[in-house]
C-alpha cells in the first residue's frame, strides 16, 4: 500500500534525507512511503503559479495512497503544522486509514496554557480562557479535538513520544509505531494495540 | 444551500450569539448556514467520549453540507486553527465548494516573522528559516500554501479584511463577502470577482 507521508519536515534543510529515511521505515513493514517532494502522479498544469502546483501535486499524491501518517509534532505554536492538517482531514473525508504522531508527549491543554503564558486564566467553571476570552481545550488528547478525532473515526492512533528539541523532527520511533499499525490494516489484522475509543 | 461555518468562535463564550449573526447574514443570501454547536443530523452514539461526539457530530454536519466557509483568522499562532483547517481539507476531499477569510490581512511571511521575533533568520538564498533551521513559506499567500491552495482548487477566494484586535472575532464584513461568493455558485453564476490563478 502507498503511504502518504505528511509533515512539515517539508521544510528542513534535509528535508530529502528524512524522506528516504521515513521510506525505508515504509519498505520494512512492506509499505511505500511517498513524500511531498515526490514528482507527483500527474504534472500540474504549467500555467498555474509554483505554489498552486505544489498544492495540487499534493492533493493528487494523496488521492494515490491508500493510507497517511502525518507528523502532528507542535508546530510554531500549541497546534500541528495546518499543511499537515489540512491534508489529514482530506485523507480522513476520503474514508481511507489515517495515523499521526507527535515527538511531543505533553497534552493540548498543557501545551497551550505554555505557549499563552499569564494570557492564560482560570475560569469560575474550572476551565481555562485566553486574553481574547476563548476557551482552552481540556480533553486529555495530544491537539484540537478534530484532529485527534480524525484519526480515531478512521480507526488508526495518535502516537506521542517525547522526544529532545533537538532531534524532535528526526527521530522516527513513533512514526514507525504508526506504520506498524498501517501495515496491519493493509494486511486486515486487528489494529497492533486497542483503540482509546 | 446548507453552508457549514467552520471557525474557532466555538472557543468564544458569546459563541451562539456569533452563530445567529452569520446565519443571518446567510439567510439574507438565501443560504442555510449550519454551526458547529447545532445538534447533528443524528446522534452520534452514546457509548463514545463526549470529544469522539462532538467530532462525530461535526463530520457529521459537513457531510450534511453543501459548502463551507472557514474562518481562518491566526489562532495562537501564525497560522488558522487546526480543527477549521481539518474541516476546510475534509469539505475539499469532497469535492464541494469551500471559501475562507481572515480578519488579518498581513501575508503568511511577514506573519509568521512577526511571531517568531530574533528567532528568524535569512538564508543566503534570500529566504528565511527558524532557529528549528526550517523554512518560512513566501509566496504571498495569508497561510500555508495547502489552506490558499485549497480554497483556490475547490473554485472559492480567501477575503482579507484588516480588523482591529477588539472586533477580531465578531467582525463579519470579509464573512459576508464568502457568502456572497457561495450563494452565486449555488445559483450556478459565475464567480463575482475572478479568481487568482
Amino acid at each position: 500500500m502507498r503511504v502518504y507521508l505528511a509533515g512539515p519536515e517539508v521544510f528542513l534543510p534535509d528535508a530529502l534525507e528524512v524522506a528516504a529515511a521515513k521510506k525505508r521505515i515504509c519498505a520494512a513493514h512492506g509499505l511505500e512511503g511517498v513524500f511531498p517532494l515526490d514528482p507527483p502522479p500527474a504534472a500540474p498544469p504549467a500555467e498555474r503559479p509554483y505554489w498552486m502546483r505544489i498544492y495540487l501535486g499534493n492533493e493528487a499524491h494523496i488521492r494515490s495512497c491508500g493510507g497517511l501518517i502525518a507528523n502532528l509534532t507542535p508546530f510554531r505554536g500549541p497546534s500541528a503544522d495546518v499543511g499537515t492538517v489540512f491534508e489529514l482531514g482530506f485523507m480522513r473525508a476520503l474514508g481511507r486509514p489515517v495515523a499521526g504522531y507527535s515527538n511531543v508527549a505533553e497534552d493540548f491543554l498543557a501545551r497551550t496554557r505554555g505557549f499563552l503564558g499569564d494570557a492564560a486564566r482560570p475560569r469560575a467553571d474550572g476551565g481555562w480562557e485566553d486574553a481574547d476570552r476563548m476557551g482552552l481545550e481540556d480533553f486529555g488528547l495530544a491537539d484540537n479535538l478534530m484532529v485527534d478525532g480524525g484519526i480515531e473515526a478512521a480507526g488508526g492512533g495518535f502516537e506521542r513520544a517525547e522526544v529532545p528539541a533537538g532531534r524532535r523532527w528526526h527521530d522516527l520511533a513513533a512514526f514507525e509505531r504508526c506504520v506498524i499499525r498501517l501495515a496491519a490494516d493493509a494486511r486486515g489484522d486487528q489494529w497492533p494495540s486497542a483503540s482509546s475509543a
